[in-house]
C-alpha cells in the first residue's frame, strides 16, 4: 500500500510540472477555440534547439566517458525498436477493420522515438533530481532507425506477398475462365505468355525492400540531423561556451513552447483518429505503457548488469512509450505509401504522444523513485 | 512649479528607456524608408511570450493574494471598458464627416487593451523602481472585453434602428406612391403583405446582437488566449522554472524588438489615417490621455480606499489610455463589417498606441512619482 | 620556426571554437543531404539581433569615447572598399571568360562587409581573450558604402562607355552601308538625322549615374538598418538594460545558428559556381587573403601611428576579407543588374565567407598573437 499511496503521489505532482502543465494546457485552450497559432517557422527552430542541444549533452558525455557502459542500453534500444514494429503486427493487425499496412505504419511510429518527448523526460528527470547517464538522449537513433526500417520493410514483404498471390489468382483466372480471342492483343508485342513470365515481368525490383535507403533518410530527418549535429560537434569541438550560455539555458523554456504547440496538435488530430477504426484508439492507449514496461523491464536488466542508473532507465522507458510525431511521418510516408496517415499519426499524434508526456514519464519516474531513485 | 518640472524631468527621463527608444527608433527607421523587415512568426511568438508571462505573473500572484483587494481595480476596469465606447459614441461620433459606426468601433478599439502597451508600462515601471501589484496586469480582460462587446452591441443597435426607420420609410414608401400592377409578383409568393410583416421577416435575428459570441472571440484571440493560458497555469502548477529561466528574463529584450515593429508599423499607417476624416486624428491625440485620467481618477479612489498601490494604478490609467492593436480588430472586423478599418486602425496604431506609449506612460508615472510613487 | 608553429597552433585551436565548428557542421551535413532547414524568419531575425547588438555596442561605446582616435582606421576603411573593387577590376575582370561587369559585381561583394563574418570575428577575439575597440564594429559602413557605390559607379561608367562605342559603330554602319530607301521611315517622325542627334537622345540620363540612391538603399538594407539603429540608440539612449540582459548573452549562440545556415547555404551554392568561368574560384579562394592582408598592414599603421589596438587591426582585417552575403546582393542586382548573380553570389557565398571564416579569422588571430596581442 505503501508502494501504491508514494507512487500515486509522486504521479500527480507530475502532472503539475511546466511540461506537461503546457502540454494540457495546450490541448485544453485548442479544445476552447483558441485562434492562437505558434508559427510553423519557431516550432521548427524549437525542435533544432532542442535536438542540438540533447546532442551536445551527449556529445561532451561521450567524450568523457566509458563507451563499454553503453553497449547494453544500445542493444536493447536496438531490440526495442524491432520489437514494437512486430508487437503492432501481431496485435493491431489482427484486429478486426485494421489493414495490416496501416498497423505495421503504426507500429513504426510507436517504435520511432520522440525528440520532444525525451526532452520532456529529461527535463522532468532533472526537476525530479534523478541523475542519469548524460549520453542516455544518445539512445534515440538506435531505437529510432531500427524501428522505421523494420516497419518498412515488413509491410513492403507483406505486399510483395500479397501482390503475388492477387496476381496470381487473376492470371489463373484470366487463363482459365477468360480464353483469349486471337487478335485481341493486336499491338501489344511484349504481352506476357506464362504465369511465370508475367510475375518475373511485373515486379522484377519490388521483391528486394532497400533498407539504406530507409536508414538514410532517418538520419537525414530535421530532427536526428540536428540531434546527431550536436553529438558529433559535442564529441568533436568544443561547444561548451555556446551550450552554457545559449542552449542549455533556454531549453526547458522552449521545452515549453513545444508543449503546448504538441498539445494544441494533438486536440486538433483527435477529429482524424474518428475516421479510422476505433481499435487504434484502443492501441495508442495501451501500447504506450506496455513498451514503456518492456523497455522499464530490459534496463532494469542493465541497472543490474552493468550499473545503468535508475534515470537512465527511466529515459529508455520513455523513449519506448514514445512515439514519433516530426520526422517519422514523411519517412513512412514515402516508404508506406498505401498505408492511411490519417491512422498512424492520428493515432501518434492525438493519443501516443499525451499518454507517453502525460502518462508514461510521471508513471516511470514515479516507479524508479519508489525503487530507490532521486 | 515644483511639480512641474520634476514631472518635467521625469517625463523626458522616460523617451531614453530601451522601451521607448525602440518605439522612436522604428518610426525614424521607418520614416527613413528602412527595408528592415521583422518576420510575422517572430512577432506572434515575441507576442505570445510576453502575454504569456504577463500571465504567469499575475496567476501566481493571485494564488497568493488577497483577492478581495482585487475587487474594486476589476470593477473600475468593467466601468472604464464600458465609459471608453459611449465617450466615442456622444464626442467622435457626433462631429462631421463620421459615420457612427466607424466611431464606435474605434471606441471599441480604444477602449480595448493593448498587451504590448501594457508590457512596456510593467517594464518602465520597474526601471523607475515604483511597486504594483503583481496581479494588475490580470486587469487586462476585464477591460478588454467590456469594450469590444460594448462596441458591437451598441454598433449593432444603431444599425438595426436606422435599418428598420429606413426599411419603414421606403415600404411607406412603395406604399403610398408606387401603386402595384396586378401580376406583377408572378412568383414571389411570399411577398409580405403588411408593412408589420415585412418588418418581423427581413430581421428576426438581427433584432437581438448576442453578446454571448463576442466575449467568446474576444477569449479565443491570440493575446488573451496567451494572457489567460498564463494565468491558469500560475494559479493551479507549478511554473517557477520556466518562468524564472526564461519567460521573465527575455521579457524586456522581446519587448524592445516588439516596440520596433510597433514604431514601424505606425509609420507605415499613417497614410490610411489620409483617407479618412481628420477628426480621427484629433481624437486619437487627446482620447488616450483623456481616458488616462478618468482611469488615473478612479485608480486613486481605490488607492485611498482599499490601497492600492500608486504603480497599480499607473497600470489601470495605462491600460485605460491604450488601445488595442493585435486582437481588437479582427474582433471589431467580425463584429462590425460595415465600419471602415482604415478609421479605427488607422487611428489606434498610427496615433493612440505611439501616444499611449510614448506620452501617457511618461505621463502618468511622473505623475505618480510626484504623487510619492517609488 | 617558432613563429610558424605558434601561428600553426593557435590556426588549428580556432577550429574547435563553436564559431567555426557551427560552419563546418553546416557545411557537412549539407553536403549528407540534410532535410534539416532553418526557416528564413529566424535567420532575419537572427541577423537583425546580432547587427543591433553590435550597434549598440559601438553606439555604446562611441557615447564614452574620444572620436579623434577613431579617425585612422575609418580613413582607412573607405580606402579599403573602394581599393578592392578596383583589385577586382585589373585582375579578375582581365581574366579570359570573365565579362567586366560580372568581375565589377564580384568585387563590389567582396568590398562590401558581411556582418556575421565581422560578428563571428568579434566572438572569437572575445575567446582569444583579445581585445579590442569597442567601437571598431562600427567600421563596417565605412568600408561597406563605399565599395558598392565604386562597384556601381564603375560598372555604370564601363556600361554608357561600350554602349557608345557600339552605337557609334552600328550608326556608323547604318549610315554607311545601309542606304536608306526614301519612303521607309513612314511614320517615324522623330528618327535622329545625325550621329549626334542619336546619342544624345538615346542615353540623356544613362551618362551620369547617380550616386546618392545608391548610398541611400546601402543605407536602408536590413543589416546596415539594424546596425545603425542599434548604434543610434547606443549613442543616444541608455539602452544597458535590454543589452546586457537580452542582445548581448544571446549573441554567441543565435552566431552558432546562423553559422550553421551559413555552412549549409555555402554548401548549396557550390553548383552555382561551376556554371560561371572557374577563375572565380581562384579569385574567391585568394581575394579574402590578400585583401585581409592589405588590411592589416594599414591597419598596423594605425597600430603605430594612433594606438589601435591589436584586436582592431584583426577587425579591419577580416572586414576587408568579408564579402556581403546579406545586404549586398540585393544593391548590387539593382545597381548592375546587367551582371549574373550566379557569378557574384555564388564566388561570395561559396567560397568567400568560408575562407573569411573559416582562414582568415584564425589567420589574423594568430598573426595578431604572434605580434604580441593577447
Amino acid at each position: 500500500m505503501d508502494f501504491l499511496s508514494n507512487f500515486l503521489t509522486d504521479f500527480v505532482g507530475q502532472l503539475q510540472s511546466p511540461t506537461l502543465a503546457f502540454l494540457i494546457g495546450g490541448m485544453v485552450i485548442a479544445a476552447l477555440g483558441t485562434q492562437l497559432v505558434i508559427p510553423e517557422a519557431i516550432s521548427t527552430i524549437i525542435v533544432f534547439m532542442l535536438l542540438t542541444k540533447i546532442g551536445l549533452t551527449g556529445g561532451m558525455a561521450i567524450r568523457n566517458s566509458n563507451l563499454t557502459e553503453m553497449l547494453l542500453p544500445v542493444a536493447f534500444s536496438v531490440i526495442l525498436g524491432i520489437l514494437i514494429v512486430f508487437i503492432a503486427r501481431f496485435t493491431l493487425a489482427k484486429l478486426p477493420n485494421v489493414r495490416t499496412v496501416d498497423a505495421l505504419a503504426t507500429g513504426g511510429l510507436f517504435g520511432a522515438v520522440s525528440g520532444s518527448t525525451m526532452a520532456a523526460a529529461l527535463t522532468t528527470l532533472e526537476e525530479s533530481k534523478i541523475s542519469y547517464e548524460a549520453w542516455a538522449g544518445a539512445l534515440y537513433p538506435f531505437m529510432d532507425i531500427p524501428a522505421l526500417v523494420t516497419a518498412i520493410v515488413v509491410a513492403n514483404i507483406y505486399l510483395n506477398k500479397r501482390k503475388r498471390k492477387s496476381a496470381a489468382a487473376s492470371i489463373e483466372e484470366s487463363f482459365s475462365k477468360q480464353p483469349v480471342a486471337a487478335g485481341d492483343y493486336g499491338d501489344q508485342t511484349d504481352y506476357p505468355r506464362t504465369r511465370q513470365e508475367y510475375l518475373s515481368q511485373q515486379e522484377p525490383e519490388d521483391n528486394r525492400v532497400k533498407i539504406w535507403p530507409i536508414i538514410e533518410e532517418s538520419l537525414q530527418g530535421p530532427a536526428l540531423s540536428a540531434m546527431l549535429l550536436g553529438l558529433a560537434l559535442g564529441i568533436f569541438t568544443k561547444p561548451e561556451s555556446v551550450y552554457e550560455g545559449f542552449y542549455d539555458p533556454l531549453f526547458r523554456g522552449l521545452l515549453s513552447i513545444l508543449m503546448l504547440i504538441m498539445g494544441m496538435e494533438a486536440w486538433s488530430r483527435i477529429g482524424e483518429l474518428r475516421k479510422v477504426a476505433q481499435w487504434y484508439v484502443v492501441y495508442s492507449l495501451i501500447a504506450p505503457i506496455v513498451h514503456g514496461f518492456i523497455a522499464f523491464g530490459l534496463g532494469m536488466i542493465a541497472h543490474y548488469a552493468t550499473g545503468f542508473s535508475l534515470g537512465g532507465v527511466v529515459v529508455l522507458a520513455v523513449i519506448a512509450a514514445s512515439s514519433s510525431d516530426i520526422s517519422g511521418p514523411p519517412t513512412l510516408r514515402a516508404g508506406i505509401p498505401s498505408a492511411n496517415p490519417s491512422a498512424y499519426i492520428g493515432s501518434s499524434t492525438a493519443i501516443g504522444t499525451p499518454i507517453a508526456i502525460g502518462v508514461c514519464i510521471p508513471l516511470f519516474i514515479g516507479l524508479a523513485q519508489t525503487l530507490g531513485a532521486g
